[in-house]
């Protein structure tokens, strides 16, 4: 007799957008787990007969999809979600985000708004998230509770932070994560530097040196305001892009932020060096930062993922919403309805996501031998009746609301629309206290 | 001893909204109803004691505000919800919508089509919607089963349709449903024309004698392509909102959905009429129809409130995700994050919709003597902690999903998140059917 395979868990049943490259959707599928990697994926019929008796999760009546990528975020700045909104980016930051942060934010608190911020995108179908803030073990340790993917990074300024004396220190911090979690199975450590306007080009070039020597991704603010455009073009003769590449900081392994403010030649720059893009609609639009040319970039072949940004300037870390309000954008600033469509975005917050960073090959498809990370929308609401394209659905009607399951590198952590990892009351609770002290 | 008041319900706890001018929220507030009108709005312990034994409804840890106000769309064509997506207006259009809606679309699927749109909009804190479709007196009998108020309008075309020979059967159709239905307490008639290039002066002259006689709206489609704007400037060398006034149309009861494409002097012909603008931001950035200028609009004094519009064109009628893509559209494109900032965006989802549709003396305020029309939001979500500020909760923050209870003329339509009013499980199988139809 065929020995049964030693698969331990069927996600079964569902239409199964795997996100490969052309691939049709299977309809009634299932995904095999083994090990916390995707062991087959096919139609349930086949996968049900391989092996009767494993684990089955049920799907049915849902998209099964890889979990969502937001490659940029600041998490624990949930904690100062619409503190201060509809105000100046300026007056934003120095009167209101600064001050709250210098009250608040210890290791401590990091850890918590970490923990809501994890809790937050799990409960909406995000799988992997990025990092750039303070305290980074406290948030891979957070992290690692919540059962949520991070690559994370404690962000460079050429200052005296919360964190550390000064740059040399946080340089040193910055290699000290990177050996610490480089093999875990769920944490990617990563280095960041704030923006290339508050790191000098020695610690940027440092900081090139130490992403390339451990071949992890390198996060940046890159080209966010027009203020920044104009303070390179004076201070450096060059743009913020050019600037970078001047120095010798860009590569595939920079994962730049934003990017809102570019001219044609920087991103012919951005695709020479195969840089990342993290796009961020919802931040760039509530702080009036300006609109990113996405279609551009991706035209001239830069790889473009998205992301939420921090709480305090999205005000949720939803990254179905920013998937939505991408495509939506894209295509009314443009006058093209054809612009960025449903499936382009899709692969935007999923397999593009990955592969900025580093992860491509990981996760960010339904494909056998990657981590299983997999999200599933349930179809059986009124707004999401009836569905004739599964792609445009996503795009267009579907809400994070929807999450039935969430698995990341195999494990369930959302089932049935319940956080499985942690005490979510419990985590509100703190965080509202947390919120009396700011505000009090 | 005092006599206790009749109140029949107490909606108890929660951070109150009135949306009154200048008004501070009440925390822990309740709201008495009688007779499905608001009899008392304060603090929960004041109200308690004047009526200790009533009904009561839990609202505790949620946002208490006046149900949003959807001013343009056309219900039943939830049955067309993303069957075409990413296209022209015009293949969109002549190749999918209208030989879909001539394949399926009679009396039964548009009562149908209109069940499924109130189901969803209940479940997303919507307690007023409008329609210009067809059958219209079947689409006042769903609102009435399903508890959904309704603005309600069959369109008027120069043509034949599915349902009438000609416009003078249309023209006697639309009297006949004011007449019908005048006095129902959730259905308010109304009147449309599908738009100035589609009806000509004669019958848009006939209908807005009508919208006078019986003080009733007149929703149409004005301005909403830059084509329509260059055909009427072709044809008639005025702008179609020039047009209109020269033909005599404009007035206060004119409900104009879109309004995308105005000149400076448009703004101030609508602002002299007193003219009602449906502003309509995703439906616009969907289909690439443009930026509406809702700042001079507002500066200039013209009423703007908020629609989803079909949700073939959305593809929700979520009016909340239209309200949030309101204010960061507008911040984003103008280049000020003041711009149409929180509490102005709720403004014009409750209390300005409900005023343009005529309304404004008896919905969108929790105010004292008004229908009990109230919305409950939760809170006690990852995304939704902490709240510092509500309004900025509702306009960044909040989801559909967030529904708790949604009251519409004193009657509990949605409570604690499910519907009361119809079986939703029979009307999605049913949606699924006819889309199988559409598809096959």
């Amino acid at each position: 007799m065929e020995k049964s395979p030693q698969w331990e868990k069927l996600v079964l049943g569902g239409l199964v957008l795997t996100m490969e490259e052309d691939s049709e959707p299977i309809a009634d599928g299932a995904i095999a787990i083994e090990k916390g990697k995707i062991a087959a994926v096919g139609p349930a019929s086949d996968l049900l007969e391989k092996a009767p008796t494993c684990e089955v999760l049920d799907a049915s009546h849902c998209i099964v999809m890889p979990g969502l990528v937001n490659t940029h975020s600041h998490l624990a700045m949930s904690l100062l979600r619409g503190l201060a909104d509809d105000l100046p980016l300026k007056t934003w930051l120095e009167e209101h985000i600064w001050p709250a942060e210098a009250k608040v934010m210890n290791r401590e608190t990091v850890a918590l708004g970490t923990r809501l911020a994890a809790a937050e995108q799990l409960l909406a179908g995000v799988s992997t998230t990025t990092d750039m803030y303070f305290f980074a073990d406290a948030v891979c340790e957070a992290l690692v509770e919540a059962g949520l993917r991070g690559v994370i990074a404690e962000s460079l300024i050429d200052a005296s932070t919360p964190r550390c004396a000064g740059p040399d220190e946080m340089l040193e911090k910055q290699r000290e994560l990177c050996l610490d979690w480089k093999d875990h199975p769920l944490i990617t450590p990563s280095i960041a530097a704030h923006a290339p306007y508050t790191v000098g080009a020695p610690n940027l070039v440092r900081e090139a040196e130490i992403a390339e020597e451990f071949g992890l991704p390198l996060q940046i603010h890159v080209a966010e305001t027009r203020w920044e455009v104009e303070t390179s073009l004076e201070k450096h003769k060059l743009t913020p892009v050019a600037y970078l590449e001047s120095i010798g900081f860009l590569s595939d392994h920079i994962v730049a932020a934003h990017c809102v403010h570019l001219s044609p030649e920087d991103i012919e720059i951005l695709a020479e060096n195969k840089v990342g893009v993290s796009h961020n609609p919802v931040s760039n639009l509530k702080l009036a930062s300006g609109l990113s040319p996405v279609e551009q970039m991706r035209a001239a072949g830069v790889r473009v993922g998205l992301g939420t940004d921090g709480a305090a300037s999205n005000n949720t870390l939803d990254l179905l919403r920013d998937l939505q309000i991408a495509t939506l954008l894209h295509k009314g600033t443009s006058g093209d309805p054809t612009a960025l469509p449903a499936r382009a975005v899709l692969e935007m917050a999923t397999r593009v996501g990955a592969d900025i960073l580093g992860l491509g090959e990981r996760i960010g498809r339904l494909k056998v031998g990657f981590d299983a990370d997999i999200a599933c929308f349930a179809l059986n609401s009124a707004h999401s009746t009836p569905v004739y394209d599964p792609y445009s659905h996503m795009a267009f009607a579907a809400r994070a609301s929807d999450i039935r399951h969430t698995i990341v590198g195999g494990k369930i952590v959302v089932r049935d629309g319940e956080l499985q990892t942690m005490d979510l009351e419990e985590l509100l609770a703190r965080s509202r206290e947390v919120a009396a002290k700011i505000r009090g």
